[in-house]
């Protein structure tokens, strides 16, 4: 048999299965092999062929059950041995996902590489929700920063976000949100507007919505819980039951 | 007949008709009316039903041949008239795209509002090209930034990008790369890295990499045009062919 090796990352999006593109669905049905993550809606992996070898490596934002260092290594044995290795992540590959770690090692095999992407969840979630990232006189750019560095700590990029008028999305720093919201508190943005997004995209998605002094309130009364994504600027208010909520506040402080 | 009024806001993604959700293709097939933008695969629309009107409502990046006014006019009206109606933006609505303002707009009017993201340049054609926005231990976040601002003048964003060690992507900014690279120039970041990628997605897609100092020398031998988007940072050198070039620049300076 005549072995073609390659190795495509694909983004499947950030959770429904019918957000991932026609060019991501095509190459899992093409795929001979298919390493796929926890954040990967399964039902993607119907569409594969029967032949197809699929392999869980793992989960995201939570120690991995497969080293990267293992699943770098899968892919290049799974391509020499298979041919087609489909690399499925949640969201986009090259958003926090490891993807150009993941070729860079496989390259160095000399096994040609190729990468779909994938709606991050930090367009896609905010898309669904209405949030505008971005409108005009309001802001002119957004910035999508890890709270999840190797370090454990909050990104030192975050420190530099709260001074600027970007729109700042945090990724994976749910468990984070109470030290984000005392660095806010801490340059005088108490009352910017905040929105935290979980389970995005699928039929439990949950949103709590607020201030940087109310969110920690809000997240508790929703009972909200990973995963969850954090947006943090004055397009926020955009959000159509964010004046809803203003009401709430002002009848609740009468 | 009975009309029932809506407005989808689709994100088409960057240009390769492949590079649509799922989601927004069905959105598209169940269109009565698509009022859709220059930068828009028409490919997209013959996916629609036989009944289904089509209206170009002009260019992005250029002058609209619509207004903003008039375009928010014509999603009331055609919901109104027709019942569904899917606004078709290139890229993500919300990115740039005045999709928050459309969506005020038609809200007054009582009319429901949906959205669907799409794959935004930002992310997808980095993507496409294997330019990771984040690597561990390289950056931890990207800062997407219009070039082209309401005053028509650098964004004021852009200004505290360059002192961060954020990947910064820069779309509709072509015409000012010299601005911008004399503004990271006197930030001492001469030898940053730096993509431009024109037509991306599509068969014509082109690709300069350079330095901070040598990308303004580097699209005029490639004879790059618009529409283009800029990435700066670190992390470009990840492109498979970056070494290469600082091979041909070696060589070159010898």
């Amino acid at each position: 048999m005549n072995i073609t090796p390659k190795v495509t990352l694909v983004g499947a999006g950030p959770g429904d299965p019918d957000l991932i593109t026609l060019k991501g669905l095509r190459a899992i049905q093409a795929a001979d092999v298919i390493l796929y993550d926890a954040l990967v809606n399964e039902e993607l992996l119907e569409q594969a062929k029967e032949t197809c070898t699929k392999v869980y490596v793992g989960k995201r934002a939570e120690a991995l059950s497969t080293s990267q260092d293992q699943i770098n290594q899968l892919l290049v044995d799974y391509a020499l041995t298979h041919g087609h290795v489909v690399r499925l992540k949640g969201g986009d590959p090259f958003v926090f996902g490891r993807g150009g770690e993941e070729l860079d090692f496989v390259r160095r095999f000399g096994i040609p590489t190729a990468s779909i992407p994938g709606i991050s969840s930090s367009t896609g979630l905010t898309g669904l929700q209405q949030i505008p990232l971005t409108y005009r006189g309001i802001s002119e750019s957004f910035w999508v920063i890890t709270g999840a560095t190797s370090a454990g700590m909050l990104s030192a990029d975050l420190e530099k976000a709260v001074e600027t008028n970007a729109t700042v999305v945090v990724l994976m720093g749910y468990a984070k949100l109470s030290q984000i919201v005392a660095l806010y508190q801490q340059h005088g943005k108490s009352n910017l507007p905040i929105a935290v997004i979980q389970n995005g995209s699928l039929p439990n998605e949950r949103i709590a919505l607020g201030t940087v002094d109310s969110i920690l309130e809000e997240v508790e009364k929703k009972k909200l819980a990973m995963p969850a994504i954090i947006v943090l600027g004055e397009v926020v208010k955009k959000h159509q039951h964010f004046d809803l909520l203003k009401d709430e506040i002002r009848s609740f402080s009468i």
